[in-house]
């Protein structure tokens, strides 16, 4: 008889107390351990996958999604280092974030501690079960991953391998929990397990997105796509602007940090949308522009409203040309998804304005949105990029997977 | 014809953008408005509050509820100036929690945001609508408020002056909604406007808040029941601890940080036992104890495990003695609410333990539990206390209504 997803999840949060009790040295002892096993089993993670990739094959998978999939020792050896780096990061739990005497002489600390179960929904990345798996518990927390059916195997021998360090630290293995049956049922069940799951992460497309957010009862942080847009002011330095549009647009364009929709002030259009259209052509970006644009370079192609809020995560790129600052942020409210935008210009007050109106979760001021990332900003590993306004707000590390409570110490008061 | 919730709600997000724009100086010009028209329509709200009464004794709601649902000038005052306190907190909005400087020249921010629109689910007290919506305005954000049926004539006579003084500070009255049709289908329909509100708050016994839960697609914290524990060790000062006893349980039985179940360290429960009981009559309460307490006490009723777990709300208490620490972590493990417990104790690897293990939002060494409140823990007024661990967890102030998000601010720097 199979274990039912909720018996698996009560284990879990049995074994997330003992991960809630590590100290940091022990914590840091068992992702050591958890990568040295992973290391150890690299023949039997690679068969595994190669199991995966025959059956995507088969079932005519798409050449990004089999990239995503595959493992080679390289790549697994580069798994094995990130548990490393999530080892090394600081630990959140237990630190003090405020500190206050009350009048009454009560010491009131703001302490932080793990969340508890948190339950991460993936598509087909084996390379997330190994990530996800170090920052939840880094974090003090259980876990529960359900990842793609096209990785099972794959999964299924990382989890394995990181699972075998687990009780010589004094913690159960389901501590870190893999959900092995694929069913969409299995998940929506996993989903409404609100006495047990106390956060559901879901990262891929819209369709996953989507599907999670429609059936979860337990609390949910999107990681939703990523509309991101550079606006050059024309108080920009163009040489500057043309650098941060390159590299938003072309270093690496199927992230969600990449850039997707360019805007030019009106009264620098005219030098900058020729420049902006050959550097793009240059690296072979195709570029969808506005009926302003194209009055200016020719031989552009339109853009329409559903390039406009489009996250092509390829080299191609929407524009268009707007009256002023005003236009631009009421652009991006309109067009948006909330989570990188950035202004390219010499003129503060424009740049605290675009910063104070939009209510993105990462606003940049003279810097590439590629910078829209846990490591770039100083997080460590991240588990996502929230796009939810609530808890954690763009991306998220350690600490994301904590929250402040209260210890407050007295010598007997009581309330009058 | 009337307008659909999500009208309404879109229209609340609309002027929501307008609250986020303001400054602190004009949010408190503001509330100070406020305040100025509530107590202007004194009279009117007192009429529409004696319609609601009259129906309510009508349809034969009992007494506590009658007593919650009636304002009278002095209660009116009371919430005048509770308005005149939210304006005078702290602006949580703008603030910047951490700032770093990175290897590259990059400075990263994270700065405080309105969290956007608060859909807050109530019964029938017409304070919170003053309450509720002076503290979702403070903090930057549109609310959208669903109080009770009983108590519609006076939360409408309430928003109604509230909302007159938004115009002239340049915000749309919409910025303060109070949903004017009771039905439970419509507060099912806004509970799912998952692109428009951004929380949902219920606040209320367990009926409604199982009822949001279950219905709720937007994120949602919780304002469960506090099943609050005292637990007094073998090495407390049992003076101390009979005095956070009799404070914990007699001086407001009804709030959710009273206490509901005392738990005693064998060691001491022959003397302490009795001392318990008397005190405790002395004031009323009746005792439900453990068959180990009613060998020491022998007319005492006995507990069932309906009443460990049990938020009486009332002059009961449940007495039981533990063998030691480790079982009145474990009791309050399987019966607790994770509100609020309290340790009595001298020793302090003791009092460490508690704190450590037991992942409750509050806990307690030495004080009474009726301090787990936003105004006694220095939030100044609170919007409730969480007990969902994310977020917000333990009492909530106005900074529990922002969320961190990133400013990043550069000189041309692109990623490599």
């Amino acid at each position: 008889m199979s274990t039912s997803i909720r018996e698996q999840a009560l284990a879990c949060r049995e074994a997330s107390i003992h991960v809630a009790g590590l100290s940091t040295e022990r914590k840091r002892a068992l992702l050591h351990d958890m990568a040295v096993a992973l290391a150890a089993d690299a023949a039997t993670v690679l068969a595994a996958n190669a199991r995966d990739m025959e059956a995507a094959r088969a079932n005519g998978i798409g050449a990004a999604m089999l990239d995503r999939l595959r493992l080679d020792e390289g790549r697994l050896d580069g798994i094995v280092r990130a548990i490393g780096a999530v080892a090394a990061l600081p630990d959140p739990v237990g630190r003090v974030t405020r500190s206050e005497v009350r009048p009454n002489g009560l010491v009131v600390e703001r302490v932080r501690v793990p969340l508890g179960v948190i339950a991460m929904i993936y598509e087909a990345r084996p390379n997330v079960t190994a990530d996800a798996a170090a920052l939840c518990l880094m974090a003090g927390n259980g876990v529960i991953l359900r990842g793609g059916s096209d990785a099972m195997h794959s999964n299924l021998a990382i989890a394995t391998a990181m699972r075998s360090a687990l009780p010589a630290h004094g913690v159960p293995v389901d501590a870190l929990t893999l959900v092995g049956d694929p069913s969409r049922e299995t998940m929506v069940e996993l989903l409404q397990l609100v006495d047990i799951v106390d956060l559901a992460i879901p990262r891929g497309g819209e369709g996953l997105i989507g599907f999670v957010t429609e059936h979860a009862r337990v609390p949910v942080i999107k990681h939703y796509k990523g509309v991101c847009h550079l606006y050059v002011d024309s108080a920009a330095d163009p040489a500057l602007a043309l650098r941060l549009l390159v590299n938003g647009k072309t270093s690496r364009p199927g992230v969600c940090n990449a850039l997707e929709t360019l805007l030019v002030h009106a009264d620098i259009a005219d030098t900058f949308v020729p420049a902006a259209v050959a550097a793009l052509r240059e690296r072979g970006v195709e570029v969808r522009a506005c009926e302003r644009s194209r009055a200016i370079v020719a031989d552009l192609a339109a853009a329409d409203n559903t390039d406009y809020g489009a996250e092509f995560l390829d080299l191609v790129i929407a524009m268009r040309v707007v009256d002023d600052l005003d236009a631009a942020i009421a652009h991006i409210r309109r067009f948006g998804s909330d989570h990188t935008e950035v202004i390219a210009t010499r003129d503060e007050i424009a740049a605290e304005r675009f910063v104070r109106e939009l209510r993105s979760a990462v606003v940049m001021v003279n810097a590439s949105s590629r910078f829209s990332d846990g490591g770039e900003l100083g997080l460590g590993t991240e588990i996502g990029i929230s796009t939810t306004r609530l808890h954690a707000y763009g991306p998220m590390g350690a600490e994301s997977l904590t929250v402040e409570r209260f210890v407050v110490r007295g010598n007997g008061q009581v309330r009058e």
